[in-house]
């Protein structure tokens, strides 16, 4: 069975995370790994394209019951009909999770990821966190480049 | 993108099913669609098993968060971790429903895949369902085959 | 903790079934039980106004994550935002579950109850269930009448 | 219907956080608003606690598909079966949502409330969020007490 990674960003992307969204899902795909995200546009549009363009395979988690709205680019479709609840199952299905970007959905799939707990979980831009006392929450890896991010999920 | 066939079945099936759901996977293997399934034992077992023999992609959606007890002929796997719940995933997946043999969890699947509306479902084998007045209920096709299963889905 | 009892049931009901519906929540609420039903019309609605005339508590488990179109009866309203995958949550929320009618949405959860194993289930009107020999599949209770049905469910 | 209030936070929490979920609880029971929770311990545990003290009525959002570990406060149970997707199902229960603590998934609860977008969320304790920038990210309201939370709720 092939590695799978999660890829988990904002619809409403900036310009970045758009473009390393699509290098990140260019590299996966030329490491054998099935890419796994959200289905839709932003983000979720961006990693699907990349990796098709690298003869990637792409499976979109969709919240919808049905095909509406999702991305040209998957490969198989999974309209799960439970809403936001599909976060989880994205989370879920991944060897490792990628955060690309921040948005209050794409934190629900990063925190959820974390809470899975044995699973490598990297964040290429977006959100920081602090706790109580203004610290750093610990467990998270940071990476400035696509080419960094496959690499801190320690798969390869 | 490929045609996706959802079938559904038992984990604890009668031989005359395992046999049937294993030439279901063969042959869809065969015309090029993509398999979903609930990847555990029984009918799921047997549908995986024959799709890869022939070359095919399947699709386990687990009900599980993680991988255990999940048969070893999946492609690509999906622990949804909700439970009971990922009967919906499953029927909503396929652009047909295919049943082999009947069973609590898999009238379920019968039932939600009705409900859709807008999928053929196709039954071999398993339990029949009257209405009020002892008539069959109308929408259901039942096949005596596995070629009958696929040729009756209409997608070919 | 009061007893809970789920009753299922279509949205287009026919007007005995919504005559059930509405006796068998007047009865629950008058020995005390926490209804769970789906939260819409038809029988979801008969059997919440009937608990409230009573005076009793009604959970609505809606399908969508607002409350549109939600029956006005309900006391407490749970909008999950699973759509049909909420049928297992009014399924597994109940100390028995009490079918009133037949459709897919409600053969669904009539299977899914069953699929609990461990809680008794009540069928008031509604479909009927053969094995692939044409006899009747075990372990459903037949009732003809909305006090049948509350003895059927042995709680009391 | 009453007002609904969903309480969030963790079930390894500090006595900080136990003492102000009582207190939640008891001020939500006093204003006579129906507490959603997750329903087992930690923050869970005590805001039912405290709401029960004061009369009142709490629904715990189980995500096992049975009773085992719920707490002894619930009025109302709901065994979702759906695990961590139960998270969903308590922020869109609540007419507000109150975060009490950080964990992982707290946060998740947090921002999938922030998700929803229309619903006011408070936080006592917990985390921080900053941007990419390190500036706050907006749209929460932290503060410093039982009281505070209710007021910042605007329900009353």
């Amino acid at each position: 069975m092939a590695i799978q990674v999660s890829v988990c960003g904002p619809r409403d992307c900036s310009p970045d995370d758009e473009s390393n969204a699509r290098e990140v899902g260019r590299l996966l795909a030329g490491r054998g790994a099935v890419v796994i995200c959200g289905g839709y546009s932003g983000v979720m549009a961006a990693v699907a394209a990349g990796a098709r363009t690298a003869g990637g395979t792409v499976v979109g988690i969709l919240s919808r019951a049905d095909r509406e709205q999702a991305n040209p680019d998957l490969s198989i479709v999974i309209p799960t009909g439970v809403g936001e609840a599909r976060n989880n199952i994205i989370v879920n299905s991944g060897d490792a999770v990628i955060i690309v970007g921040g948005s209050w959905g794409t934190l629900s799939e990063l925190a959820l990821a974390k809470r899975r707990g044995n699973v490598p979980v990297v964040q290429l831009g977006g959100w920081r966190l602090l706790d109580h006392d203004g610290r750093p929450v610990p467990g998270l890896r940071y990476v400035s480049s696509p080419r960094e991010a496959l690499a801190a999920t320690g798969l390869w």
